[in-house]
Formats: structure tokens, C-alpha cells, sequence
């Protein structure tokens, strides 16, 4: 099977080698706007060169886009514009309502897979690629009546075939749901780091007492800027909602200690003790 | 060396098996209210036995207390009392302020060493401990110049001995750098997790979507709440000071997505990636 991948970075890169790694496609082409991103994902035995998407069009079975949000919405109608009813295209992005709607009413939606790997890491580019990221982690389709069976037999024959378990979901339902356990989680651990940096600015003993439970809550505010600000602008709706919540019962808990409520407290830990449930699933 | 340890749990099991595994203690000893810590600890060979904490002040070379601060706050006057002036009293709690408060003017202030590793996990008692918890761990002690050198010296041999690496603080200082770097963000972990919670009771599929982003900023919501609701509460001016920091980022972050300004998230967002420099240390 004859794979293009657009976006050579840290999904784009592993999902290619996760297809090497699982013999599901003998030919890779690239498709990169950053010049070192093509040359060292050629390096690494990602893809086997690097060509324009105009050139992929015409080879490729399966077109997968794994670029920032705000290109893919500006990329997948026209990427459908080029395609035959035999292609597939399918796109990675972390927001599936602007994106499914903006295709809709396109003549070719049939050949189109929405599709949400819950798979990352807080690093990026090419380099941060590694074949086992999409291993055990759970994908979402998104809209899959509005997909032909032939395309969506296609990707969940690549999406198995790297390890996933794919659950089906509605677009708004699915970003209503990743408002909650993907976005804010990033927006609560960036502004951890936020308000940690300003405070070391005067104090400087702070950095020195990291331990590895603030580098756990901190981890994800190393991510990319320039992925996540499309994120949170195209599910804004809906992060803003889960944002308004989290800091509600922040502002319920800083009352709680600021009255020494210390029952109160272990009544509201002891319910979010209950995480374990979901987490150790 | 003959050492006594209060609290049989993560902390104080975990340095038991430390000692042990650096040969820095021939006989322990061991004292835990919970009858079933101390039969789990001496089966694990924590400790060679457990006695009461009056029985132990007879003996001991040292006595290590490993209790939640609401006990330690109690208990410190009352084992100096017991104590000669060449037996050392090592604490672990998370907060120093108040504790060194209690004794300042105790006539045995000199024999006791306010410590505060900087490690731990999400797990608590006997079961989560490990040997090497605190390996390369960072160490606080407080206001070491009210310890006695022979005390002071007698604490670094064993605080060495495991691993860690020690700095000194001044007990307010210290309540005021974990408030940001410790006790923050345990309330927005906690946090997190019932917000997630909350919406999960209505939306079923929550919980399918978790990936490892979220579990990372989420883990600390598993923590004890025993243990930390009288942290929040004896530290409670520190970390209401910052969390009203914490909430006045997610609210400028919040009017930052709702006015979809993508610059200014990203230019927020890559202040926040220079935690890097804090966890790569």
C-alpha cells in the first residue's frame, strides 16, 4: 500500500514508522513545508523521499495528514479536490467538529476518515517520532456513516495494524469529550508552569525543589505553542466550558483552605481519589 | 545505629528499607497505630520490630517521624520531651513553618532536624514503599542553625546515605517555595480529576478517551487525602496566595480563548515551555 504522510513531526513521524514497523505500507512518501523536517525524516527510514502533496495525490492509496488544526482546515477539501473515489484520506487532528464540517457537503466526504489518535507526547518534530506511540492507545473516528465502507475497511486496517482500539463518535460529542480529558488538561499544566516561572523570578530556590510530582503535573507545558493555540481556538466553545468548571471548583477549594475546612477537603480529594477508576482501567 | 521510625507508610517505610539497603542501620524499630502496618512492615522486614514510641525514646540513636503534619504537630514537643540531649529527632513532613514554630523554645530544640524530602509518589502506607524513594531526591532542612552540629551532622550522615541531596532553608521560606512547586500542584491535579469526574457522570465516554497526557497531570489526584488536607490547612496562607496566582492565569488564558487570541496563547504558552529548564535540569 503506497502511504503519503503530510506533517513529518511527532504523529505524522511515528505513524510512519509504526507502518514500516508493522509491514503496512512498503512505500512512504513525505510531505513537509520545513526542509530539515524532509531531510531528517529521509534520515531516519521514515518515508522513502519527500514530494509535493500535488505529486502524492496522484500515487498514493492513503493520504494521512498529521499537521497542526488550523492547516488542516485549510488543507483537507483541498487535498479531496484531488483525489479519486478510490483514495483515502485521513487526518489526525485533535478537533473534529470545524474540520468535518468544513468538508460536509464536498462531493468526495465518502473517501474521507476523521480520525483522533488519544496519543502524544510533549515533545515535537521529527526527531520526537518513535514507532511505538500509537501502541495500545485509543483512536477515534469521528462521523464514520459519512465515510464509504471501503475507506473506513482501509484505515481501520492501518489503525489496528498499529496497535489502536478505535471507538466511533460524533464530532461535537468528540470534542466536547477531549474539552475535558485532553485540552484541559494541557491549559491547567501550562498555567502551572506559568505561575511557577513568574514566582521564581524573585524567588530563586524554587527550580531546586522540583520534585517528580510537579514534573508530572508540568509536563504537558512543555508542548507546542503553535499546535495548541489552533486547538483551543477551534474547540473554544467547549474548552472554554471545562475551563470555567475547573476553576469553579478551584475557587471551591481555596475557600475550603482558606476557612481550614479540613473535612470539607478530604471529602472533595476523596472524590477525585476515585481518578484511579478511570486511569487504572 | 539504632533508629526508630514513626509512621510506617510511603515515607517512613520507604527510608526503613533505604537505611537498610545502605547498611546505615543495624536494628530498626518500628512504630505505626495501624496494627496491620506493623504486621505488613515487619513481614517486609522494614523493621525488625514494632514497640511503642515511649519504649523506642529508651533506645533509639534516632527517631525519624513519618506521621501526616496534623500528627507531627502533636508529637514533636512530646518526643523531645522523652529524648537526652545525645539522641537526634529527625521529621519528614511537607511543611515546616508551624512545626519549628512548636519547639523554638523547647529546652531540646538543638536535638531535633526539621527535614522535608522532596520525593514521593501518589501511593500511600506501608505496600507503596520502595528503597529507592529517595534516591537523588533533593532534601530541605529548616533553620539548621537551631540543631546542634552533632545532630545536624548525625542527620546528614543518614540523609546522604540514601541519596539525597541536601539544601537549607529558612521554615518560612521553604512553606512559601512548596506552596508553588508541591502544594500547587497537588490541588490542581486534584482539581482536575473531579472536574473530570463531575462532567463524566453525564457523558459516559469520558473515560475511554483518557490518554497519557492526562494521566501525567492527573496522577497526584490519587494522593492520600488524610495526608494532605492538614499540609493545605497548617500552609494555608503560602497556597491560597498561590492559587489565586494559578487562577488568575487560567482566567486570563480563558479570555485569551474566548477572544480566539491565538497570539497571545502562544505567546503565553511559550513562557510556560521554559519549564524545561527547570525539569531538565
Amino acid at each position: 500500500m503506497n502511504v503519503a504522510i503530510v506533517g513529518l513531526g511527532l504523529m505524522g513521524g511515528s505513524f510512519a514508522l509504526a507502518l514500516r514497523q508493522n509491514d503496512l505500507s512498503s512505500n512512504i512518501l513525505g510531505i513537509d513545508k520545513n526542509p530539515e523536517h524532509q531531510i531528517e525524516a529521509v534520515k531516519q527510514g521514515m518515508v522513502d523521499r519527500c514530494v509535493s502533496i500535488e505529486e502524492a495525490a496522484k500515487v498514493a492509496d492513503v493520504i494521512v495528514l498529521a499537521t497542526p488544526v488550523n492547516e488542516l482546515l485549510a488543507q483537507i477539501a483541498k487535498v479531496l479536490d484531488l483525489l479519486t473515489a478510490d483514495q483515502l484520506l485521513i487526518d489526525l487532528g485533535s478537533t473534529k467538529f470545524l474540520l468535518t464540517e468544513s468538508v460536509k457537503q464536498h462531493p468526495q466526504r465518502g473517501s474521507y476518515v476523521a480520525a483522533h489518535p488519544m496519543a502524544g507526547t510533549e515533545n515535537t518534530g521529527p526527531k520526537a517520532a518513535f514507532s511505538g506511540l500509537y501502541e495500545g492507545a485509543v483512536n477515534v473516528i469521528c462521523d464514520h456513516k459519512n465515510s464509504h465502507e471501503s475507506a473506513l475497511k482501509k484505515a481501520l486496517h492501518l489503525f489496528d495494524g498499529v496497535g489502536m482500539k478505535t471507538v466511533f463518535m460524533g464530532a461535537e460529542d468528540h470534542d466536547k469529550h477531549v474539552a475535558y480529558i485532553s485540552h484541559l488538561s494541557h491549559v491547567s499544566s501550562f498555567m502551572l508552569g506559568l505561575t511557577v516561572l513568574n514566582k521564581e523570578e524573585n524567588e530563586k530556590n524554587i527550580a531546586n525543589l522540583a520534585g517528580s510530582g510537579f514534573e508530572s503535573t508540568v509536563r504537558l507545558a512543555k508542548s507546542s505553542p503553535e499546535m495548541w493555540a489552533p486547538i483551543f481556538a477551534q474547540n473554544k466553545a467547549q474548552v472554554s466550558v471545562a475551563l470555567r468548571e475547573y476553576i469553579n471548583h478551584l475557587e471551591a477549594f481555596k475557600k475550603m483552605i482558606d476557612s481550614s475546612d479540613e473535612k470539607s477537603m478530604v471529602d472533595a480529594m476523596r472524590k477525585a481519589n476515585d481518578i484511579r477508576r478511570i486511569l487504572d482501567k
